[in-house]
């Protein structure tokens, strides 16, 4: 860590500061140049709040030099985690598609979706039970029922399930679950991490915030694997930006750097980042290219009622051609 | 709403959505230009959910023309809310400054600040009790005990109090707090809005989160009142953009664009906003000069161990001054 | 186009703007809601001022329904653009990649660099000469020169070249280049295009603005292109947001979304839409999966002068694992 | 600046690096931490090209402590710039409006216009002649023309004039135009600067860009500076940000962070920044609350010819209204 001193600190000042970095067992270096003066802190400096010391009056930048997360950390873990969700690997060179509707609606149709997709090659089954929605009066999701009908459907497939949580309190409806999933709005719903971090035998699927940096993404998966849950899966699902042709921009330069910073598997969401139908399948195989762990699609089944259709899910035909074609990329890149 | 139909849709396919359309209660209007046929919808539009519509293979854009909240919105309820804590007015002509440290950290620290903001004119007393950090490892607020510290210098002064509340569960001990503050990272926590909601009694000050709309902010608000609780205040505090120069971008634009959307007080923290001390006097200065219902600032007593002071908390001093300074602008756009 | 009438509108005022609407040879449809008066335009819009519309007192809100591009627009011209540059193909389903050092150095150093990219399958050959800097007092190129030290490398390797153009009074000195790039930060030179559209018998590499979204980049592609030069190649090299991981944020989404909207070919820039080497590779490999037309890719050729090596430039060794994977990639998406 | 080493460098790589950095004319001071090394730079760092630095192979990042401008710096120059324009001063404590039409339509206009802002108190005449439109199709100014009929209006009222140049070859058109503006897509058009920056006793009104940080701004204001004209105003006018309610966000936390950079006077313009009549005025007073140095308003006087009102003009009534609320904040902060 970096302190930079602002023109006009005295030597007793300066010296003060000294004496307090020293008191929290830093060692400091200074280095004296002609306009500024700054003191370079080492030693363990994660306990030290950087708020704190850019609030002095003689400060006038902190620079953080290391990392602010040490088990999501890969420098202090450099081999990839594997995360086995009922016999599928996720990370570590093994891929798996994650796919399945936006809302569970029925059992009927989260068990065609589901043969569907196994079919296609699809290993784990999503359906949102929970549904966090913007507006109060925008249908909220079957809830515990669709938990039930997911349940249903993994009895009958053998397919291990994602599903969404919303609330600390419903941790008991997922005690079937095998992963669970925490949205882009609760990313930093600090006291949800906590309790998921102590789930045990379970994968937790963290999605990247909507304005969050990968630094962030990377603290809110520490919140979990702080408190002992180690089986993180990050996701990257698009951020906000200015540009509107697209419901969010997918960032898969994050898969990159989080690979470099990170050890977790992190998968691609191309369905919700672009919220376009057409743009799901070369925004998967772009994913697949640049190394992605596994991706997550929306699939909707269901030929005769087609309003029940949401902008980004695909038909049970285009999943299928998906998987054929991100199957020759992952060929590809091997 | 506005349903721009594709170019290529068929004749019965359009008729199949008018008469979908109709069967949800909705009249139909339609215009066939030389591109492209348009379907306007008249009547109650706020259930028709737009992603669902947006999704069919028939459908080339949607755009939604009335609002989506009902309760928030100045167009029901021409008149401003005023929301009345402990004899204090927010809203309708009425300015409240709430002021006061980051955290709770000790009895005498607390009472200290109180003590000087209530004599510099502040009616109301903020500090953290639960703290919301990004990194697991920071200080995470005194919680239960900082409460309690809270509610003495309550006692103390008279003043009511402003505490955030992270967890729902946590409602009991907010039982005697004045205002619960939402933050900027639950601004979407919906399952904690919705609990919100039912409290009565009390107001909500609900923060904008970081990359949330002025109008997801109102769908917020809209969370907390359709169940019930109306008694709800937004606070802008910033937005995340690009620019690094401040810690987050203040929007005071946002202040007048809430006021004509929605009959709700508005108040400003340009201590969060900011992030730098010498910006929290001007930045004040504006929302007063734009309208603003209320001022949000941290406030620091801390003369001996100066290093207890955020990057942007005011010493009473600069406290005194600022108010001082929000008067005048206050009397000259009476 | 839609126009949204106020609330208040009297019949008058409304009658006499759908009078101005029709003297401007539009039709219109009326729809009269509940809440609303909507007034539907039939007819060519493109010449209607939509912020001059939406100034009127009476007017709420106006939404353009069809593009406001003609040329750039694929609905009027289905078939992808082929831009050949002295033989070498991009766009429908041709695949070129442009390498090259950022700047122009020495005769050397870009004779070096052309003969080792073009053994590695690059077919075109960058090189900045003049630099668009930040800084002012920052190399900004050697100008000049540097072009004719392009142009030395081509007579050499037969390479055409691409080059950045920031002023049009320089026009001349581009006589011989192949293709002319505008920068990122030239975009919306409006001054500039213009020019350019008037120029025969080169392509125009279009680069995406820090900040524009791909509605502006083709509006920029039309003022090329209205003044009668259709060669505009676009260009996707990121976007400015609020992460700080990456110097930009790459948006891949946008070569579907271009593609889609646009007849016009589409090159990715990992190099400058990154800023940092190693993410290169992978996001060279994601571009070419989701169907970009071509890549431009720095390298710098010097392994003895190691300082003189950008913080993105891949070295030769780097470029030629790059291409090898990046042609895998392109077979498996045949 | 600071340079961070990666963990793995040798003592002969360091050695290497700090040998080239002497060189260079700076003192170096090295600081090992457990982790990392961290080469501290002395001197002049101006020069280092940060990207280059940056690029080293056993270079982990680079972090400039120093401002890279000089010239724009208030470090250098303590006290206010203080610009005068035909006897009417901004900076330092004075303050002036800019007001006028966006665009120069018509001699009557242009002269109703001026005579009637100037009545309110306006001191400068601002109208656009050559106007930078997204699209190609919409109306461009009126060019030479537009000029004449501004300097016709300021033979008549005596008020000095502001207008865009969006080429430097119209330099000579400009001759008798009082203040040069560069639009907010030109500025970091670099060639455009320099030759603003060879024109003598004329201001510089640069506009902060779409997507430009602060300190870009500042370094395009040295481009100009550099070459000799040191007369530059600083104009905020809003960002692009994801909200959608205002046009641009106006960030006014710019008027401080600028003035306490840089000495240059800072101007806003609310009409640019929100793009909505409604809220320019209570913009204007927040901008004048927080200390800018002047406010650049639109104003449009045709009362007969509804339909020619932009979206965010004033009448010259609203405007009136505006400065005698502008003229009672400016007397409350004194």
């Amino acid at each position: 860590m970096i302190t930079v001193i602002k023109p006009g600190a005295t030597e007793p000042q300066i010296q003060n500061l000294i004496t307090w970095f020293e008191a929290r067992g830093l060692k400091t270096n200074i280095s004296e140049g002609e306009e500024q003066t700054i003191i370079g802190l080492i030693g363990d400096v994660t306990k030290v709040d950087i708020d704190l010391v850019e609030g002095l009056e003689i400060v006038d930048s902190v620079k953080r030099i290391s990392d602010p997360y040490k088990r999501a950390n890969r420098k202090f873990h450099p081999n990839d985690t594997v995360v086995d969700i009922g016999g599928h690997k996720i990370g570590g060179g093994e891929f798996q598609i994650i796919a399945g509707p936006c809302s569970v609606e029925s059992s009927e149709q989260i068990l065609s979706v589901a043969e569907s997709v196994q079919k296609s090659g699809a290993a784990l089954l999503r359906g949102g039970a929970f549904k966090p929605r913007t507006s109060p009066y925008d249908f909220q999701g079957m809830k515990a029922d669709g938990i039930e009908l997911l349940l249903e459907a993994k009895a009958k497939t053998g397919m291990p399930i994602v599903t969404e949580i919303m609330n600390g309190l419903h941790l008991p409806m997922f005690e079937h679950v095998d992963v669970i999933q925490v949205g882009a709005r609760n990313m930093q719903n600090f006291e949800l991490l906590k309790e998921l971090g102590k789930v045990r035998g379970k994968a937790i699927l963290l999605k990247r915030g909507l304005a969050n940096t990968l630094q962030e993404l990377l603290m809110s998966a520490e919140y979990i694997m702080s408190e002992g849950n180690e089986n993180v899966i990050l996701c990257e699902r698009g951020i906000r930006t200015f540009e509107t042709a697209t419901r969010n921009t997918l960032d898969l330069s994050a898969v990159s750097v989080l690979k470099e910073l990170s050890h977790l598997p992190v998968v691609v969401d191309p369905s919700h980042a672009t919220g376009k139908r057409n743009l799901v399948e070369p925004m998967a195989m772009a994913a697949a290219a640049c190394g992605a762990d596994g991706l997550m699609i929306e699939v909707h089944n269901n030929p005769a009622e087609a309003l029940c259709d949401g902008a980004q899910s695909l038909t049970p035909e285009q999943f299928d051609r998906l998987t054929k074609k991100v199957a020759k990329i992952r060929k590809a890149i091997i």
